[in-house]
C-alpha cells in the first residue's frame, strides 16, 4: 500500500502533517512517499509537476495532496502556474471521477450563512468528471484575426466518458438515497444535450436510483433556495467547479470537506476542499480536519477499509463533539485550537 | 416610442398586462404593438419566432418581454424550442449587455433563506456579456467518431467583445458605489484570460473605480458566503447565467427582480428574471412587479425618462410597504393579493 504524499503550498504542509500523524496511528502498513507539487515545485525545481513527482504518482496506489497555489506563483506563464500540476495529475493518471460531498455537521450548523432549517442536515454528494470538458478540450488558446486578439476553448464531451462518470453516479446513489439529480444546460449547449442523452441510457441499468434532470442555472438556484432535495449530484467538469465549491460554501465550514478524485480501478488522488489559504499558511492556526477527513475517503475507496475509515470519521466527530475548533469554524463557547491540537485531539479520540 | 410587448408562455400574458396597464397610465406617447415567441408562437405559426415577431422587434425602439417556455414545448426539437426566440432576438439585435440586479427590498428580507445580517441590504448589479460565449461559438454539434456520439462547442470571445462590455460595466460602477468585480476561470480557460487582460486595459479608463477579479468558482461561493462584498460583477455569457440566477436567489424573491438587455445604442429588451412559471399559469396569482420594474428599467435605459422610472420604481416600494403580496414572497400579517389586485395597487400608488 503505497501512498504518494504532496504537502504542497501555503497551509499544505501544516495540514499534512497532522493527515500522517493520523495514518501512521492506524497502524497498517502504508509506505509513504513525499514529492514537490505547485508552487513550491517551481521554485525547487522551475516545473509545477516534476518528473519525480510524476513517475511517483504513477507508482503509488494512492495520492495524498494538501493544496497547491499562492500569490507568488500568479503572475507565472500559464505552464508554470501551480494548477498545471494538479491539471496534469488529474489527466495522466485519469483520475475521472471526482466525489465532493458538502456535508453540515451538526455541531456546526452556525457557520452557514444559510438559515438553519434551510441546511441542518445537508448531506449531498457531487460527483464531477475531472477529466473531459472545457478543462482539456482542443482546440483552444488566443490567436490574432483581423487585428483583434481572439481567445477560444472547445467545450467537448464523447459519450463513452459520460457513461463511466454515469456509472459511478448511479452507484453512488445506490449507496445513499437513491436520488441521481445530472445537470447539464441542453437548451443551449450540444455537448450537454448528448451528457443528458447518455445519462439517460446509462439510467436503464439503475431502476432502483430516480433520476432527474436541471439546467445549470437552475442548479445554481437551488443549491440556495433548497439544498436539502438532493442526494447525488452529477455533472461535467466545468459545471462542477462551479456548483460543488457553491455546494460546500453553503455548510460554512469548507474547512471540513474532503475530497476524492479516482480513476477506473479505484486509484486516488485525495484532498481537502479548500484551498491552500496562503494568508494562514505557516501561522499553526489551519483547520487539518478536511486533510484527514480526505485520507479516511483514501481508505475508503482506494484501500476498501471501510472499518478504519470509519474509525477516522468518528474520531472526528468526537473531536467536534468535544467542543475543539480551529480559528475557521470557532464560536464562542467552544475550544479554539491550532492545527497540532487539533491533530492530537483526533490522535487522542482514535 | 415603440414598444413590441411580447407577452410569451405561462404566466407572461397576465404579468405582462399588467405592466402595460402600469405604462398607459404614465400617458406618456408610447406606440405598443403585441407579437408573438416562443410555445405559443410555436403552436400558432409553427417556428419560436416568427418572421412578424423579427420584424417588429427589428422595427421597436424596445422590446418588453414577459417569459417563454413551458413543458408543453420541452420535447421539441433544438430549433424549434421557445428560447430559441430569445436567443435569436439577442443576437439579431445585438442585445450584447444583460444587466440583472439583485436587490433585497427590505420588506422580503425574511423571504431569503440566507441569514438575515448576511443578505440584509443587499444590491448586486450582474453585467453579463449576452450575444458571444459558448451560446453562439462555432463549431459546435453532435457528430459521430470512431463509433462514439462527441458532443462539443466553442467557448470564444473577441477583444473588441469584451471592450464593449468592459464600458458597459465599468460605467454602471460609476454610477454605483464604484466596485467592479471580473469573473474568470483564467488559470484553466485561455477565453476567459484574454477577457482578464482585456478588462485590464478597459479599467484604465475608469481610474475611479476599484477593479477587482475572481474566479467564477470562488465567486459562486463568495456570493453564497458575503454576497454584499459585490457592488458590480461582469462576466462572460455562459458564467453570467449561473451567477446572476444564483445571487437573484439569494434574496429568495426573484419574482421582484427585471433585467435588461441592451444595444450599442440603448435600444433593449426587458424581462423579469423569472421564468414562465407554468405551474401556476392562468390561475392569476404570479407576481408582476418583475415585469413592472422591467418596464422601469426601459423607462430608463432607451426612453431615458428617468423621473417616469422612478415613478414606477416608488410605486412599487409603496405597495411593499403597504403590505401587498403575491404568493411568492407572502408572509404572515401581509394582505395577499391575485396578479390583477397587484396591478391595481401599484396603479393607485402611482
Ligand atoms: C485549481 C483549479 C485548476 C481547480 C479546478 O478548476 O478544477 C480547482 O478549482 C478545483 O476545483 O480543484
Ligand atoms: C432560456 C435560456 C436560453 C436563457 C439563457 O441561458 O440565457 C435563460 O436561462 C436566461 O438566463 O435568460
Amino acid at each position: 500500500m503505497k501512498i504518494c504524499v504532496l504537502p504542497g503550498d501555503g497551509i499544505g504542509p501544516e495540514i499534512m502533517a497532522e493527515a500522517v500523524r493520523v495514518l501512521k496511528a492506524l497502524d497498517l502498513k502504508f509506505e509513504l512517499e513525499e514529492a514537490l507539487l505547485g508552487g513550491g515545485a517551481v521554485d525547487a525545481t522551475g516545473t509545477p509537476y516534476p518528473e519525480a513527482t510524476k513517475k511517483l504518482t504513477a507508482e503509488a496506489d494512492a495520492i495524498l495532496l494538501g493544496a497547491v497555489g499562492g500569490p507568488k506563483w500568479d503572475t507565472l506563464a500559464r505552464e508554470l502556474r501551480p494548477e498545471r500540476g494538479l491539471l496534469g495529475i488529474r489527466k495522466d493518471l485519469s483520475l475521472f471521477a471526482n466525489l465532493r460531498p458538502a456535508i453540515l455537521y451538526p455541531e456546526l450548523a452556525n457557520a452557514s450563512t444559510l438559515k438553519p432549517e434551510v441546511v441542518a442536515g445537508l448531506d449531498i454528494l457531487i460527483v464531477r468528471e475531472l477529466t473531459g470538458d472545457i478543462y482539456f478540450g482542443q482546440p483552444r488558446g488566443i490567436r490574432e484575426e483581423n487585428g483583434e486578439r481572439v481567445g477560444f476553448n472547445t467545450m467537448v464531451y464523447i459519450e463513452s466518458e459520460v457513461r463511466r462518470i454515469g456509472h459511478v453516479a448511479f452507484q453512488a446513489a445506490q449507496k445513499r438515497n437513491k436520488k441521481l439529480c445530472s445537470v447539464d444546460k441542453m437548451n443551449v449547449l450540444e455537448t450537454t444535450q448528448l451528457w443528458r442523452d447518455v445519462i439517460i441510457e446509462v439510467s436503464k441499468d439503475y431502476p432502483d436510483v430516480e433520476l432527474s434532470h436541471m439546467l445549470v442555472d437552475n442548479a445554481a438556484m437551488q443549491l440556495v433556495r433548497a439544498p436539502k432535495q438532493f442526494d447525488v449530484m452529477v455533472t461535467g467538469n466545468m459545471f462542477g467547479d462551479i456548483l460543488s465549491d457553491e455546494a460546500s460554501m453553503l455548510t460554512g465550514s469548507i474547512g471540513m470537506l474532503p475530497s476524492a478524485s479516482l480513476d477506473a480501478n479505484n486509484k486516488g488522488m485525495y484532498e481537502p476542499s479548500h484551498g491552500s489559504a496562503p494568508d494562514i499558511a505557516g501561522k499553526g492556526v489551519a483547520n487539518p480536519l478536511a486533510t484527514i477527513l480526505s485520507a479516511a475517503m483514501m481508505l475508503r475507496y482506494t484501500f476498501n477499509l471501510e472499518e478504519q475509515a470509519q474509525r477516522v470519521e468518528n474520531a472526528v466527530k468526537k473531536v467536534l463533539a468535544q467542543g475543539y475548533r480551529t480559528g475557521d469554524i470557532y464560536e464562542r463557547g467552544t475550544n479554539k485550537v491550532g492545527t497540532k491540537e487539533m491533530g492530537d485531539a483526533v490522535l487522542a479520540a482514535l
